[in-house]
């Protein structure tokens, strides 16, 4: 039974590839990469890679996580310039026993040392966005700087079921230069056990990181609790003590998928997609939102939603 | 009820000061910041700020993590370069609502504007040790290069029941340019929750991250676990983990207290020492080591043995 599951529509293309890759036997290291490095590559998606939005100094910094679910190994780039996969750059450095996490220059060091690509991801577009962002927010100071935190996180099971997770991310538009969420953190942006399965996270990676959310998703499973149901209790409990302590909670939504294939959902705001695929089902975008009850609902997106949204992603901007 | 617990020996003075500063009446964040800034400023202990050892450039590197069990907010630093004290700036870094995680120049920079004191932070001695051992790496390279990793972690309570939780290291002796390990990672590295306690680690930050320890402490003990049991079966269990997955594991040390002041240690290792006061006793030593059957016992630090440890750490290096 192989399987791969992933945080919002971006993912759908990768999700694809990565799709028909386990169908052909391919290992699910393999296939996670090949599917984020498909987002990281796509110039429309303004929250991960090429095409990522700038921090407030105009400067876009990607941070990216692996997490191989058998030996446990993990790999992380934080705050890394103008390499064109983070991802290959941190399931590269989870080969190591130690300096598995590197941020910043020491990042790009180790980049260039083992030849990955070295591209300018800032494009025009992402540099038009940003421009007017900062006019506006010059303009008027009651605007929200923060708008844009969407992380590709993805789940992938093979046929010989290895489980691996892993994320990318240009992180929060407008972040100050350095800033780091969950999205490279074990524990937090994800996390893998194959005798088990993994999670990952996105949305405000400064409140998931209080409730190192994915280790506790994949440690209910663990304790036998039902995919959907371990991605639910976790983000009601953390949602619920976030609200009870701080007055309010970030936006929090969660993937996971067991060893088996078996995957759910969970999210506490409207509107978050994710793409799953299947041994027995092609890829499909799903759109989740919570119900009043705590409950996570998901159904098909439409023809109309996915056409608005290729729309909307790749629409000129004035 | 107060009370602090602080990993190895050399909190011993800040743990000192923070003591009295409770039975002032002052609060946790304040006492614990108090108490690393003291381990930072003394130039003879070799992980922790001035006089930290550098990384495989020549550079020392420092992490610093702090959390408030109340708000839950975190603030970290990581590979921040000569800034005197670290662990005031992650503190600083906690008030905000985004951006509370800061890496390399962006954490600099941060310092910088908020007007933290800037120090040169590389001391002669710490540039003769790293001399010395790049002289007898390249002679023998059977040598492990990686031998410095004592973080110092607090865990702090006052007797409003704030419970603080931070950290702050130089890492991994001639680490990587940019390698950073659990400390200033929120979950591993250290974890608070006032109507629970809070939990720290010191060890092999690559190992101790694949099991999110200080969280699953602070969960544990809010199942009702007793403090004690709750740090050993945690470094127990991800110890087995890890020996299993990998065919070894790093170092694991953790120190933990719930906020009624009741504390515990557990340590895959010999001669781990901590630093604990409590309002009924006065700071003490302690050394433990792990038993066959998987228990963390302790004894008092002997005279003999503090002051060799003393001798050791501020003796000559030729």
């Amino acid at each position: 039974m192989h399987g791969i599951i992933a945080t919002w529509r971006m993912a759908l293309e990768g999700v694809q590839k990565a799709d028909a890759m386990l169908k052909e036997g391919n290992q699910a290291a393999d296939a996670i990469e090949t599917a984020i490095r498909e987002v990281e590559d796509y110039p429309y998606y303004k929250s991960v890679g090429y095409g990522g939005l700038p921090n407030q100094d105009g400067v876009l910094q990607m941070d990216a996580g692996y997490m191989d679910g058998g030996s446990l190994s993990i790999g992380a780039v934080c705050a890394i310039e103008d390499f064109a996969n983070p991802v290959s750059i941190a399931r590269k450095l989870s080969n190591g026993t130690v300096n598995n996490i590197l941020v910043a220059e020491g990042a790009a060091a180790f980049g260039k040392e083992y030849g990955f690509e070295q591209k300018k991801m800032l494009t025009d577009r992402a540099k038009r966005i940003y421009e007017k962002k900062k006019a506006e927010l010059a303009e008027n100071d009651q605007l929200r700087p923060y708008d844009g935190h969407d992380t590709v996180g993805m789940v992938c099971v093979d046929d010989q079921s290895h489980v691996i997770a892993a994320t990318s991310t240009s992180g929060l538009f407008m972040k100050r230069n350095g800033r780091i969420g969950d999205s490279p953190f074990v524990g937090s942006g994800f996390y893998a056990d194959e005798e088990i399965g993994g999670a990952t996270a996105t949305g405000l990676g400064e409140d998931i990181m209080k409730g190192c959310i994915s280790y506790e998703i994949v440690r209910r499973m663990g304790e036998g609790m039902p995919v959907q149901q371990a991605c639910e209790t976790a983000v009601n409990q953390l949602d619920k003590k976030l609200k009870k302590r701080r007055g309010q909670a970030g936006d929090i939504s969660v993937v996971a998928m067991d060893n088996k294939g078996n995957w759910g959902c969970a999210t506490n705001i409207d509107g978050f997609s994710f793409v799953v695929a299947t041994q027995q089902s092609a890829p499909v975008v799903w759109l989740a939102h919570r119900t009043e009850d705590g409950h996570t609902v998901f159904e098909k997106a439409g023809q109309q939603w996915l056409d608005e949204y290729m729309h909307n992603h790749s629409a000129a901007v004035e």
